[in-house]
């Protein structure tokens, strides 16, 4: 017996190959401790539902997609950048914003500053809106801090997010987000304090699934970065990469030459760093909400990553500086309509592909037997409304585990 | 004795010439029969809020705006355009889409075949999510009928949203929206039904307090729309104007010569027409969510409205075709981010502006003695994070008519 079966819903299972969404329409679906025992058709059941399972729910005939993944969030981070936003706009000169505090350090110093109690009240209201669009699972970078005792306290607060909040939350180490203050123009010394001090303390005390740097001129150079990789390597980490967002510093290759879960941004990135993403196997996860906030002009190649066969990821990237964004239903809309993906394209992004983009591809995704029983039931005609509809959620229910954890 | 007064607020008065914002911090505001029967600092209250009042609430030291007006929506229409979405994007052809049913036709044939019920229950989900953002009034269009009876249908759903929903609707007749299939090429014919039948009726049943058209290449030539502007004035309905979006055909200065509450759009218009508005005080209504959903490249003349003193009105246009977009938040960040308006700009634009837009000046848009009690607590730190977050919704209550009608 099942623990609990769906019956009368629409499946998106995201499983490539077949009808578009990987679509099951009048399906079924069942979950057994937490994984999902059982996905098809009603007809191709084998018996009666209230004899298949202890428990039957009538979907309604919703459709239902895999728990939605945000891949790449900094959604842990100290102050608000408010205030610039308004600054800016208002036509303050780059010293008044400077002088008001301005800029990525102004958050280092607010993250450095701020309790971990701080860090993670105000975290917890931008995941809580995160979860009542479908987000199942997220990564969490630190890179705010730039000393131990501040990245330290980031990633302890990412993990008690998914301790206090229904959500399994994948951690990445970014020491090399930006130089802190007290090494300027010292960036290979800081270097050395991060892969000689903070990387290896981090892992000691497993707080990092992943590390990540910002390559990048205003970032760190593809040597920096390569360094910051060897040690990671050197620990057993996965690496991941902000890559060739601003210019082509050839990030994605590099990455690609780490075997890395994923290369992020991507902007820039030239065909032979597509080929090499190919080859290894390393997701590209765009940033729609970045590139529209940034108003950047050069777009991802999304041709190229269809033509190399490279998975597309996309993510809020949340962030105080370049992604104040706290809908992940929204950038399906902006990949769409800034990028020109498809809807199904789009939804491959937050399900399939993020989780790829996270190593989580064997237990998250798709709606498939042995997966983890995290699905999202949608009040929508049909799975492209997701990407449709702008500033709308049509979340009806969120299944975590196999139990109901969010309903409107 | 006033019904109710909430202490310990920061009130964003949106009233001009002052402080940001129209800032009052360490507030309070009275509500008398509906309407605001004080504001002020706390320090100027001419006593103890216990004996002023025969209610007093603790607003939790928030932020406090006017109620939140959206002034240009099709929200009432028949249909999807989710399929017509994905099939372009997967680059389906001219001939594949008309045949799947593209177009502006194919709403406007979904909202002929539409029961009046089926027409309020869809409008109804998508009020909603803007009444949950503080939206307290609206405009609604008719014009995806385009004959008679379906006009009406649409306008009497419009009056009736009004009826059960906590929010202040103005109607707008739009039929001279696009050219019915019945008659095409035959624009002059339709012009015809409008003003002689179509228009008389609609106002002779009470279901118009404004006239709209869409005066463009791919809608109504200037004449075409003079006349439909001419019978409005005759039957003593103030008029607005689709104009100038996508080309400019004098289409601000047209709706200036008649004394147009609003012209919208204007990606076009020219300094001539801009003058025009500011001579007649008729309001510039820019719709940010159809700029980006078209992936247009010409901007608004945001200058221009400045320099000539031309309020500035943000909507959603709601519509399923260019702007499928339930969240006036979120169009005060795309006319910050790609508009360049400033945050306080951005939140006159759908407070007092938005007001202005409909007629409404003398009772919304302001928080201001005498007007109605309209007003939305928001979790904010500053009035600018209303513009800077991307796809949050810090609105924690509701006040209508004095009233709580919504609280997170
Ligand atoms: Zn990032
Ligand atoms: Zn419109």
């Amino acid at each position: 017996m099942w623990d609990e079966i769906w019956i009368n819903v629409n499946l998106a299972t995201m499983v490539p190959g077949g009808e578009r969404y990987g679509a099951i329409k009048d399906g079924a679906i069942a979950v057994e401790h937490g994984d999902i025992a059982w996905v098809g058709t009603a007809a191709e059941l084998p018996g009666e539902p209230g004899k298949l399972a202890w428990s039957v729910a009538d979907g309604d005939g919703r459709w239902v997609t895999p728990g939605l993944v945000d891949c790449h969030t900094h959604i842990v981070h100290g102050g608000s950048r408010g205030a610039e936003f308004e600054l800016r706009l208002e036509g303050a000169s780059y010293e008044e914003i400077a002088r008001a505090g301005g800029g990525i350090l102004s958050t280092v110093k607010a993250t450095r500053a701020a309790t971990e109690q701080e860090l993670f009240d105000t975290a917890k209201q931008r995941v809580r809106r995160l979860l009542a669009e479908g987000v199942t699972v997220m990564e969490v970078k630190s890179g705010y801090g730039l000393d131990l005792d501040t990245e330290v306290k980031m990633l302890r607060v990412a993990r008690r997010l998914a301790l206090e909040l229904p959500v399994t939350v994948r951690t990445t180490f970014l020491g090399a987000h930006a130089l802190p203050p007290e090494y300027t123009d010292r960036a290979d010394d800081y270097i050395d304090l991060v892969c000689g001090e903070v990387l290896p303390a981090v892992a000691e005390e497993g707080l990092a699934d992943a590390v990540d740097a910002f390559c990048e001129g205003i970032g760190f150079t593809p040597e920096q970065t390569a360094r910051v990789f060897e040690t990671a390597r050197g620990l057993g980490l996965p690496v991941k990469l902000h890559a060739d967002q601003l210019s082509d510093l050839d990030g994605a290759a590099l990455a690609a030459s780490f075997d890395a879960l994923s290369a992020d941004h991507l902007e820039y990135t030239s065909d032979a760093g597509i080929a090499a993403m190919a080859s290894a196997g390393t997701v590209a996860v765009l940033l729609p909400g970045a590139f529209y906030f940034l108003r950047e002009k050069t777009l991802p190649p999304v041709d190229g990553f269809r033509r190399h066969g490279v998975p597309i990821a996309l993510a809020t990237d949340n962030n105080p500086g370049s992604s104040p964004a706290v809908s992940l239903l929204l950038m399906l809309n902006m990949a769409c309509t800034l990028f020109r993906m498809t809807p199904e394209e789009a939804l491959a992004g937050i399900t399939r592909n993020g989780a790829a983009a996270l190593g989580l591809s064997k237990k998250y995704g798709t709606l498939e037997v042995g997966k983890t029983g995290d699905f999202v039931f949608w009040d929508v005609e049909s799975p492209a409304d997701l990407s449709y509809r702008i500033g709308d959620n049509p979340c009806k229910e969120v299944v975590r585990h196999g139990k109901t954890v969010w309903s409107d």
